[in-house]
């Protein structure tokens, strides 16, 4: 069969296996989310010689560091996807809520249930927990996955896989509802996004030149996920001590997230008293800053920030800083430069505050808080997909319900329209 | 200008206005909405006079009688619009909702806000009144919108969109709000597509052909309206005369719109009783029927139906029909044929009934009831901008709520991520 013909088959036993899963009872679900989570244990040395593999491959590939970081299994990281199962399975079910349900003059009963969507495609990147991670989703929610992991870790990702699926199995569960792409050929992608006949919806997890292939190219719809061009903006009446450990963790607790913050505004009223100290914490852990004018003159060492700099998702240890006139400016900058992804404000002052809320147009708007925590987990979600920067459907982190849709159910006695 | 530049100073025009739009007052929102309802009525003679030279042109240009007649402005339908926008106003504001908050172990306070999508295009035919309905419930949601209406009623579309930019200068709300495009150039339409850094989200109403272009073509996210090839399942548990009455209702009613049913399944068990005489009926009415061989034996006089048959949504006075041997067979053939918009079973029985609302995938699903029912005002919506046959964001008829998205607020004292 050629690459096309073998996907197709694939998608048509997914679609086929959604209409099963769209109707299991939760206790199959979560047993089968419990005994992959059991097998993933007792399977641990398997997985780890296959992953060693992978490696081994990886790094003949010239793989970086940073890369056969994020190939790489170990025990404790298995251990993390079989309890990452176990939450999945303790979360309430989505499937079957009727959020609203309201009877009309003429008797009908008219209600909203939540409903699978179907068949998702997921395109990832190099780990092999996002196998693990998105397939519990997808199943808690009652879809069909297809999975297509990076090539590095094609190996890892098909024994996981297939752990996956004899778990289904044993729960009496269709074990097409969660399948690997069976081949590492880059045109695999390509036909993926003409599948708009089988697959409901695609979810690109990866760098933004991923999401952008995906977003131009597919005729499935697809959820956009990821880029953050997110800002600090220490205003005039904020809580300096605050504003530096913002800033500080924003940009320097894990700088290569959607959610680390790339960009650092500052009121030229304060400026003078905070960036020398705030330059100097940044200088003690080598991160680098690119400031405008006015910043170079209070902190001279620093190189100058263009507009390239403004607009870049750095992902590193470099942070574009901006000397502000007041709150409009910071605001306006934010709305030419942002990427609508998670955007803080740093103040004492209330109704700042709730006008920043008010004014920026992001997924995320923080007051006093840093960027960082814009993630499922962290918002109390459960485990997530990803982070979606697009307006329609889901925005901001997504968990099970984002992975269903609703269909009104119309109970009458006989109604017909006048 | 070209025509390029013209809709890129429009649509920069309408982006800048949405910001505004965005934080606006429900009081002047509503304001607005009631001195637009004033003028429509005050200016009807100016109106009519318009829409009469769109009429004799449509004339000229040999549209169709049901054509002109989606196009014609009376005294009646006129006061028609003045209502939809005063209940329009009367309905409650859907942004500033925050639907849920919640608190963090740290201390984070969440929620989750509704906000304006931004701007909203909207591609339409015929009928002027979408120019107003639809101004309506973009301006209430807070959104901007540019509007593409038929170019038969361009004149009535550009005085009424007069109409409303002149009550929205008079509440103080932006008049670039609500824009129609001003040209009747096609290639106005393909220029839109691309303006994906203006517009949020383009939704088409009208027939297959326009709905497909805009899907196929638009880089701006699209919501996908209409198509509706609607099924009535008569079960062996049915009570034949609800049966008799929400068959033909759901097929006589209005058979050129989407939920107007294009199918009749009838359980073999009952198909001798039942088929004969709902025939007699349509024969009455001159609705021509094809059938299946089983249906052919019972009621001979029909045509034969085919594979093309069953596929078609007709939105005319035909219908198509299929004895089925039981349930499994009816659901599987709404499983292949149905494009998920409305579809209804007509059963006495308890688990039958119960067993259709959840195997049928579909935007509605009805028990006892007529299809025709799929509409935001029936459903007790209010007014409605389309009715989305896709999964993604909105599904069913869109109201007020389907035209927002929403944003997470997070309020913090100095949290950071460990």
């Amino acid at each position: 069969m050629s690459i096309r013909e073998n996907l197709i088959s694939q998608a048509g036993a997914a679609k086929q296996a959604a209409r099963k899963l769209a109707k299991a009872a939760s206790g199959d679900k979560n047993k089968a989310l419990n005994i992959i989570a059991d097998k993933l244990i007792d399977r641990q040395d398997e997985i780890l010689k296959v992953n060693q593999e992978d490696m081994e491959k990886g790094k003949e590939n010239g793989l970086s560091r940073a890369l056969l970081d994020r190939l790489k299994l170990t025990e404790s990281r298995i251990e993390g996807m079989a309890q990452g199962l176990r939450e999945v399975a303790a979360q309430e079910d989505p499937i079957g809520e009727v959020p609203h349900m309201w009877k009309r003059p003429n008797g009908l009963q008219i209600g909203k249930i939540r409903v699978p969507l179907g068949v998702i495609g997921i395109i990832y990147e190099a780990r092999p927990n996002v196998t693990v991670d998105v397939a519990g989703l997808c199943l808690k929610s009652g879809n069909s996955v297809i999975l297509r992991g990076g090539s590095n870790a094609f190996n890892s990702n098909q024994i996981l896989t297939n752990i996956i699926q004899d778990g289904l199995r044993e729960a009496g569960l269709p074990e097409e509802s969660v399948q690997l792409i069976g081949t590492t050929d880059r045109k695999a992608v390509d036909i993926l996004f003409t599948l708009n006949d089988y697959l409901d919806v695609l979810i690109p997890r990866g760098g933004a030149g991923l999401i952008q292939k995906v977003v131009n190219e597919s005729k499935v719809p697809v959820i956009e996920t990821g880029v953050g061009n997110c800002h600090v903006y220490v205003n005039k009446d904020a809580d300096l001590t605050k504003a530096k450990k913002i800033v500080f963790n924003a940009k320097y607790s894990r700088p290569a997230v959607c959610n680390a913050a790339e960009s650092l505004l500052v009121d030229a009223e304060i400026a003078e008293k905070f960036l020398p100290e705030m330059a100097g914490i940044f200088k003690e852990k080598d991160v680098e800053l690119r400031g405008c004018e006015k910043t170079r003159k209070i902190v001279p060492q620093i190189k100058e920030a263009d507009e390239e700099d403004y607009a870049a998702e750095y992902l590193d240890y470099i942070m574009s800083v901006k000397v502000v006139e007041n709150y409009d400016e910071a605001v306006e900058h934010i709305y030419n430069y942002g990427t609508k992804h998670s955007e803080a404000i740093v103040t004492e002052n209330y109704t700042t505050a709730r006008k920043f809320l008010d004014d920026i147009d992001a997924a995320a708007v923080y007051v006093n808080a840093s960027t960082r925590f814009t993630d499922g987990g962290q918002f109390g979600l459960g485990a997530e997909t990803g982070i979606s920067t697009q307006k329609l459907h889901a925005r901001g982190p997504m968990g099970l319900k984002e992975l269903t849709t609703t269909k009104y159910i119309i109970m009458g006695d006989g109604q017909i329209r006048e």
